[in-house]
């Protein structure tokens, strides 16, 4: 920096950034920034120092130049629906929100994609998609508000991503502007691309590598028929064994979901759904396609279930009563909300064999908390949400949610699994990275993100912890027992 | 380096790798060299300076950290399938062969998957996998050869990659040892991972940036039943319209095959698949699945075919037939090879609306460069294999074939695709990437390989090319007559 400027750095910085942007697109004062202070996970809160909101590439590339010249740090925002606080704001650092960038610029039916920018709503693409029977497959649960930016960020997945992939699996070309305000384009319409496969690296990384502006997304065709099967059961792990048999049967379900007795009451209590209240667990299985595809898939996942020990089978009688069935799945979040006054919601995925085993192991955390869970999963690829119940209000029960919440992360990596199913790491689960990683991966982890953003300006502080604080936070990586890679001596 | 050690580097190098390798396991007489000097692009050879076949992770680790030490680079190399050159060793340096990694290491068919030694047989896989009624997708086809860590190299595809995807969508995780010997674990048994996609970065990323050395793929059950049609066409344009129509009719085959009527000829001489020679285009698509869903989408599939001006659409009697009418595709390669002293097997990929004008203008250059081309098409994903026949004893048909070469892959650029499909950049496209490419990607992709080979030791010379390089080459990528992306004057 020149230094022939004598203003603070914050007043210089917004001084240039009015000379950039429409004086609206400019916010600094306290009660405009307090929107942007977090994203779904509010137990996190920061005013960021100014607020940015772009409406072109080229405003978003001259934010970046100007930013990268003056050092000063830059967090991305889509709709702030993430539940890791990956778009949690820093006081010394400018909010750069996408809100602004809401158009689909190209929708090609004949060739089932759409291109987009990145403050367009999940829910908004397969809408615009549908007059021409088409949708885009990923689903989170927030798709009504979560913008597709956000999605790509964080890899979101939803309810059929077991059949149908997570973002990464259902988009072809990412437009990027670097911190140095360098505009890339990645991956490409067709199968495969030369070179590194940005697309998929950039899918994910939560704010760290650059800032997604435009996503060409691909579009599956509506299938003709989807049904779903309810079956009971009176034992969870039972449940569990049920969930392999039916993917061991050759059958991928388009949805998954199993849910347990506190999660099942609190929905039918809520929507009325028509669940069984006295089991101990239910499952849910989509199946769609063809028609006669749905009718011998439906066959086969009910003399499984029969097999498996469901006390009952229930395949939905009309359209109406599967909407239901996923009416009481999808409120089983606000379900919760209504017999506690806070829950946590955790994330993390599991091979699928271990569900039974992990079950056992948070029920028996639930005990030693002394907090209750409901558990809600997307089952079929592993991911679990467990939601633990708790009051803010009661001292101490925070920092104990907390820690509970730390446990079942841990418990998740100790049995071969990951310590996030689609939420990201963000703020949340950061300490736990240093569980799931050795430091030779985390170390490679940080000269990729170098080789990005070399001066650490891209949402700094969240996603990958520097092995600095892993030391502090005391963690190792030990699977089984034993360290996986013992270290071979120097030869 | 100390400089206490006066033996010349070429003697240092050998007697520290003896150190660390059984005596049979080093390789430098001319003889022992010559199996390695190419790969399956036998236009370029070169005789590596020494060849070393480890047979454990300890000591590929050894190896890279002594290569590191002394700043020697190394070539790593499969079984030498790959048609790109990607495996041309160094004069200068080391050839890493993984024949001695053949193990499967553990084939878990509860949950569908195997980890494997890299130099384990793609068809080995599925061969180990039949008894428990499952399959390895990617079917490349030199699948009885290739090995899995040459495909994880190269992201390979083969002919039902269209409905199964590519390599990078079959595998789970990747163990990786990197240029000084250290051991990554990538990936892993869930679907999603948190930290940035090493596992998709390391899949086609052309052993530039680590040493595979242990892969884990997911394991597929094998439809109940696979079923093909054959339409024949009396025109290549229209053949590639009904292409386009299956897929806009939702379904997505298992292979959709195109042959042209040079190779439609070539096939049907060599192999009486029972192709109809007087056509001039054939499609081959392939269904499974269920067995009610087979018939379902055959039936789609032949009203689309007949609707889109089909001559001719068969389905295979048998499974006798269906055989044979893959063995004709299976065999076109060979089957052009009797028709001609020398052909040049090109791959590139297009957005499959583009086939009819990509096919128009490679017959236009056949005749401008005059020289014969049999082409072949992964139809439904895009992906194009011409085949250019010459004679390399006529002086200058080589190099005519490969200008030749060159401008197909342009051609490919030109419309919004790439210049590759499944056999990767390597030595043969090296400066279509200048085409392919701005130079804004190009530097992304050198920061990124230096931050996994900063010293670059691995496989150096091959898939991007310096920009020092596309300068010479005189190459700038331009669309549809204008640069993407005109450069923002700087604030």
């Amino acid at each position: 920096m020149s230094g022939e400027d004598h203003a603070a750095p914050k007043d210089r910085l917004i001084q240039a950034l009015i000379q950039l942007l429409p004086h609206e697109a400019v916010l600094t004062e306290p009660e405009e920034l307090r929107p942007f202070e977090c994203d779904g996970l509010s137990m996190y809160r920061r005013l960021p120092m100014v607020v940015v909101l772009p409406d072109t590439v080229d405003q978003v590339r001259r934010i970046m130049r100007l930013c990268h010249q003056l050092q000063v740090p830059v967090v991305a925002r889509g709709a702030g629906t993430g539940l890791s606080g990956g778009a949690l704001p820093l006081e010394e650092g400018v909010l750069l929100s996408l809100a602004k960038f809401n158009k689909i610029l190209d929708l090609d039916a004949r060739n089932a994609m759409a291109t987009v920018q990145p403050g367009v709503r999940n829910l908004a693409i397969s809408e615009a998609a549908a007059p021409h029977n088409l949708y885009y497959a990923p689903d989170p649960s927030s798709q009504i508000a979560c913008t597709i930016g956000g999605n790509v960020a964080e890899n979101s997945g939803g309810v059929h991503c077991l059949k149908y992939g997570l973002t990464v699996h259902n988009i072809l070309q990412l437009k990027i502007v670097t911190v140095d305000g360098e505009l890339l384009t990645v991956g490409g319409e067709t199968l495969d691309s030369p070179g590194y496969d940005l697309l998929a690296l950039m899918t994910g990384s939560e704010g760290m590598l650059g800032v997604i502006v435009e996503v060409t997304v691909k579009l599956l065709p509506k299938p003709e028929r989807a049904q779903v099967v309810l079956a009971a059961f009176d034992d969870v792990a039972r449940a569990g064994e049920a969930v392999g048999a039916i993917i061991a049967a050759g059958i991928i379900p388009a949805g998954l979901e199993m849910m347990d007795r506190l999660a099942i009451q609190a929905a039918e209590d809520f929507v009325h759904a028509g669940y069984p209240r006295d089991a101990e667990a239910i499952l849910l299985c989509e199946l769609d396609g063809t028609n006669a595809e749905v009718s011998e898939q439906i066959m086969t996942v009910r003399r499984v279930l029969k097999e498996r020990g469901a006390t009952e089978v229930r395949t939905a009688r009309d359209e109406a009563e599967r909407q239901l069935f996923w009416k009481g799945r999808k409120s089983a979040f606000p379900a919760v909300g209504r017999i506690a006054p806070d829950y946590y919601c955790m994330d993390g995925t599991i091979p699928r064999r271990q569900l039974p085993e992990v079950l056992r192991r948070i029920s028996q955390l639930s005990q030693d908390f002394q907090l209750p869970v409901a558990n809600v999963f997307h089952a079929g690829d592993g991911n679990l949400h467990p939601l633990i119940l708790f009051d803010a209000n009661q001292p101490g029960e925070l920092e104990r949610t907390e820690a509970f919440g730390r446990k079942i992360l841990e418990l998740c990596v100790d049995v071969g699994g990951t310590i996030t199913g689609e939420h990201g790491v963000g703020m949340e689960k950061i300490d736990q990275m240093c569980v799931q990683f050795r430091s030779a991966e985390l170390s490679q982890f940080h000269a990729l993100k170098a080789a990005f953003d070399p001066d650490g300006l891209l949402n700094p502080g969240k996603a990958v912890p520097t092995l600095h604080r892993c030391a502090e936070f005391g963690a190792m990586h030990v699977h089984k027992g034993q360290l996986p890679h013992p270290e071979l001596e120097r030869f």
